[in-house]
C-alpha cells in the first residue's frame, strides 16, 4: 500500500497532465453546440482507463456516449466488484465575462484559503473528481502490475442534462454493470481539511413554463392598460409560490415529506456549522429558507422551489416599449425522501394554472424528475470508508446531507439493485455550475491517496 | 389643387420606391450596431427633402444626426410658417423569426382587411408617415414649381431611444425653428376609413432595475433553501405592482391624475368603439386595464405601469440548477395629464426597494420621463385640419387620445413655444414596435393627398 501511495506521490504532475487536458475539451452536454466536444471527452476517458489497465469502451446511446471501463483482478479474481460512477460532461460556462481566467484553460493557481487550486470548468464537477479515482487505480496498476479488486467504471456524458439516456442503456448492459457496491465520486468533503460520506441526496425535479397572453407584441402606448401582460401574470404566478417566512405555498408540495432521525439532526447541529459564514461567503446576511429549520436542514432535508431562469419582452441595450406576447420561466424542485417528482409537478402546475389565470395560455414543457435518496449507514463498505478516510485525514467524516441530486443513485438502485457509497472532495466554494470553478490540489492529493487505501481494503475479506 | 392631386395619383409609384428604399436601411436607434445605418437613413431623407425645393441638411447632435429642411415660398413669403415634424429611426426587429416576411426588404402585399399593405420595418412608423408629408410638398413643389407655405421639416434619428439629443439641439438651433405652429405625422386614423386629429398624449417614462441577491451564480443544490434567489425577489417585487382590479398599488402613482372634460369622454362613448373586437383582435378577451373604466378610457386617459422585459439565470436549452446572482427587468409607464414623470419614477423606485426587501441589492439605470399633453382644440389650424380630412375621406375625423407618448410634443410646447396638431394615417392594427409592421397603401394615398391640401390651405388667409 506504501508503495501505491509513494508512486501517486510521485507521478502527481502527470495525473494533472492528464486532468488539464481533460478540463480543455468542452464537454457541454446541455447544449447541442458542444456534440462533438462531449465526443471527444468521452474517447480521453477512455484512454485514461486504458492506462490504468482497463478495458476500455466508448458506448453510443442516443444522446452523448458512456465511457466504461473494465478491470478483472489477476491475484484476487474473487475480490468483491465495485462500480464506479463519474460523468465527463459539464456545466455551460456563461456567463463567460464572470471568469478570471478562461474556463477551458486549466491552470494552478494560489489561493489565500484554499492554498493551491486548479482553476477551470469541470476541475470539480466532474472531470476532476472522477480522476481521483482513475489516477488511484493507475497506481495500483503501474506499481503492482495488477489491481486488487474487481472494478466497473462507468462515465456518463449527460449528467448536466437530465440523463436522457441512461435508463435505455442500463436496461440494455445491465448484465455487465453488475456489482456488489457502486462508488460515486460526485460530492462533497465537509470542509477543506474534514472528509465526508453523503448519507442522504435531495431528489430533482423540473419544469418549463410559458406564458402566452396578446397574439403578438405589442406597443405600449396603444394597447397598454387593457392588454394583459404576460410578464406581470409571470412575475404574479412565480411571486406567489413562498409566503414571507419562506415556505412552499403550492398545497400538496409538502405531502408526504419525512424528517432524518433525531441522531442525525443531532449530528448536524454538533457540526459547529457556521451559519452566519456560510450566508456571508455568498454575500447574504440571513437565510431565506423556511424559517423554523437551521440552514443545514434546510439545505439537506427540506424541499425548496427555485426560478432557474426567466425571461421575456426586450433585454437588449436601451429601451423597447412593448408588451411581449410571451414570458417565459424555467422552474427546479429539490425533493426529500417522502415526496414524488410526479405528483410536485403536477401540484406546482396546477398551482400555476390558477395563479395565472384563465386569460393567459400557460404551457409546461420538459418536466423531469429524480427521488431523493436515504442510506443505510450499517453496510460494510460505509465501515471501510469511514476508517480509510479518516487514516487519510486524520479526522473521521462527517456523515452529511447533500442538498443537490444525484440521479444516478436513484437509478442504480432502482435499475440495478446497488447500494451506493458516496464519497467526493469537493468544497462548497467550488463554484461548480458558475464562474471559476476550481478544486483543491490537496482534495485531488488527498483523494486519489484514499481511493488507493480503499480499492486496498474493498479487496481484504469483510 | 387639383392638379397637385392629380400629380400625386400619376406618381405614386415613384413614391413608394423612395418609400421602400428609405425602409431597406436598417436605423435602429437604440442599438449602437446600427449607428452608420442611422447617418445612411438620415442621408436618404434629406435626398427626398432636396428633390420637393426644400434646402436640406444632415446635422450631427452628440447621437443620431437631425435633418432640417427649409423652404421660403416664393409666391407667398409672407405666408404662415409650419414646423413639420417626423422620425426616420425605428424599433429593433426581435423576434425576427416572427416576421413573415424580411422586415428591412419592403413590399406590397394583399390583405382581406386592409386591401393592399406596405410591408416592412418602418412603413408605418414614421417613415411611411413621414414620406406622407413630404410626398404632399414634393407634389405642389414639382407641379407649381413653388409651395404656397413657409416649411421647415425636423426629422428626428433618436425617437425610438428617447431623444437624448433633442433638447440641446433645440436649445442651439431654437431660432431657426421658430413657427406658427407644429404639424407632426405620427399618429393614428380611428379606422381605415376614418381619419382623425388626436386631442391628447400620454405621456412616458421608463426605468431599468437590477436585483443582486448572492455574490454568484450558485448551484441550486448546493444553496437552494438558505440561497435568497434573485429571480423570487424580482418577480414578488414586480408581483405586486398591480391588484386584482387592475390598478397600480404603487403609493402616490396616481396623484394629480386629472381626467378630460366630459364632452370627450361623452364623444368617445358615443363612438362605437367595439371593445370586444379590439381585446379578440390581439387574442384576448377581457381588458386587463382598471376595472371602472372603458377601454379607451384606459388607453387615451388612465396611466399605466408595464413590465417591458425581464430575465436574469439561464435561459438557453437545457435546463442549468442555477441560482443566478442577479435578475434584470425593464419598466415602463404611461402618463396623464398631471402626472409628474419624476415624482411617479421616485414613487415606483420607493415601491419596490421596500418589496424587494433589505437583503438584496436594487439599483435603478436609465430613467427617462416626458409629460402627458393635452391639445386646445379651438385653434385655427385646428379647423383646417378637421374640414380637409371630412373632404378628403368623406368623413369627419374622430378628435382622439393617444395611448402613446410622443415626447416631441411636449419639448416643441416647453422649448419653442408652438402649438402641435397632430394627424397621422397609421391604424392600430399595422403592427408598430411589433413583427410584421405594416402601413396601408390607402392610408399613403388619402394621407398624401389630405396633406397636399392642407399645404394649400394653411397658406390662405385665415
Amino acid at each position: 500500500m506504501d508503495r501505491v501511495l509513494n508512486r501517486l506521490d510521485q507521478t502527481q504532475n502527470q495525473a494533472l497532465a492528464r486532468l488539464f487536458e481533460f478540463i480543455a475539451v468542452k464537454s457541454v452536454s446541455t447544449d447541442p453546440a458542444f456534440k462533438e466536444d462531449c465526443l471527444k471527452a468521452a474517447h480521453m476517458a477512455k484512454s485514461f482507463l486504458q492506462a490504468a489497465g482497463f478495458e476500455g469502451e466508448v458506448a453510443p446511446t442516443t444522446g452523448h456516449p458512456m465511457v466504461l471501463g473494465k478491470y478483472r483482478s489477476k491475484a484476487s479474481p474473487d475480490a468483491p466488484h465495485l462500480l464506479f460512477y463519474g460523468h465527463y460532461d459539464v456545466q455551460p460556462v456563461d456567463p463567460l465575462e464572470e471568469w478570471t481566467h478562461p474556463p477551458f484553460e486549466a491552470r494552478l493557481l494560489e489561493d489565500r484559503v484554499n492554498g493551491t487550486i486548479i482553476h477551470g470548468r469541470g476541475s470539480s464537477d466532474d472531470k476532476g473528481q472522477l480522476l481521483t479515482f482513475i489516477e488511484a487505480a493507475r497506481a495500483w496498476y503501474e506499481e503492482t502490475g495488477d489491481i486488487p479488486l474487481n472494478i466497473t467504471v462507468l462515465l456518463e456524458g449527460e449528467e448536466e442534462c437530465g440523463s436522457p439516456s441512461l435508463d435505455g442503456f442500463l436496461a440494455e448492459r445491465a448484465g455487465e454493470l453488475k456489482a456488489d457496491f457502486a462508488l460515486i465520486c460526485d460530492t462533497l468533503q465537509w470542509d477543506k481539511d474534514t472528509p465526508a460520506i453523503t448519507a442522504m441526496l435531495r431528489g430533482l425535479a423540473s419544469l418549463e413554463m410559458t406564458v402566452t397572453g396578446p397574439n403578438r407584441d405589442l406597443h405600449s402606448g396603444m394597447y397598454g392598460g387593457p392588454a394583459l401582460n404576460p410578464l406581470k401574470v409571470l412575475a404574479k404566478g412565480l411571486g406567489a409560490l413562498h409566503d414571507e417566512a419562506g415556505a412552499v405555498q403550492v398545497p400538496g408540495f409538502y405531502d408526504g415529506v419525512e424528517m432524518p432521525d433525531d441522531q442525525l439532526i443531532a449530528q448536524w447541529r454538533a457540526s459547529g456549522f457556521d451559519e452566519a459564514a456560510f450566508l456571508s461567503d455568498i454575500g447574504l446576511s440571513r437565510s431565506a429558507g423556511e424559517k423554523n429549520f437551521s440552514v443545514l436542514e434546510q439545505l439537506w432535508c427540506r424541499p425548496t422551489i427555485e426560478i432557474n431562469g426567466m425571461w421575456g419582452g426586450y433585454m437588449g441595450p436601451g429601451h423597447k416599449t412593448v408588451i411581449p406576447s410571451k414570458a417565459h420561466a424555467k422552474l427546479s424542485f429539490r425533493l426529500v425522501a417522502g415526496q414524488e417528482p410526479g405528483q410536485v409537478i403536477e401540484a406546482v402546475k396546477r398551482f400555476l394554472l390558477n395563479q395565472c389565470g384563465p386569460e393567459v395560455r400557460v404551457e409546461f414543457s420538459d418536466p423531469h424528475g429524480s427521488q431523493a435518496v436515504a442510506f443505510d449507514l450499517g453496510k460494510p463498505h460505509m465501515d471501510v470508508a469511514r476508517r480509510v478516510l479518516a487514516q487519510e485525514f486524520g479526522r473521521a467524516p462527517m456523515m452529511l446531507g447533500c442538498g443537490g441530486s444525484i440521479p444516478i443513485v436513484e437509478v442504480f438502485e432502482r435499475q440495478l439493485g446497488l447500494d451506493c457509497l458516496l464519497v467526493g472532495f469537493a468544497l462548497n466554494d467550488d463554484c461548480i455550475h458558475a464562474p471559476d470553478e476550481k478544486y483543491n490540489l490537496i482534495s485531488f492529493q488527498k483523494g486519489t491517496r484514499a481511493f488507493a487505501r480503499m480499492i486496498g481494503e474493498f479487496g481484504q475479506k469483510r
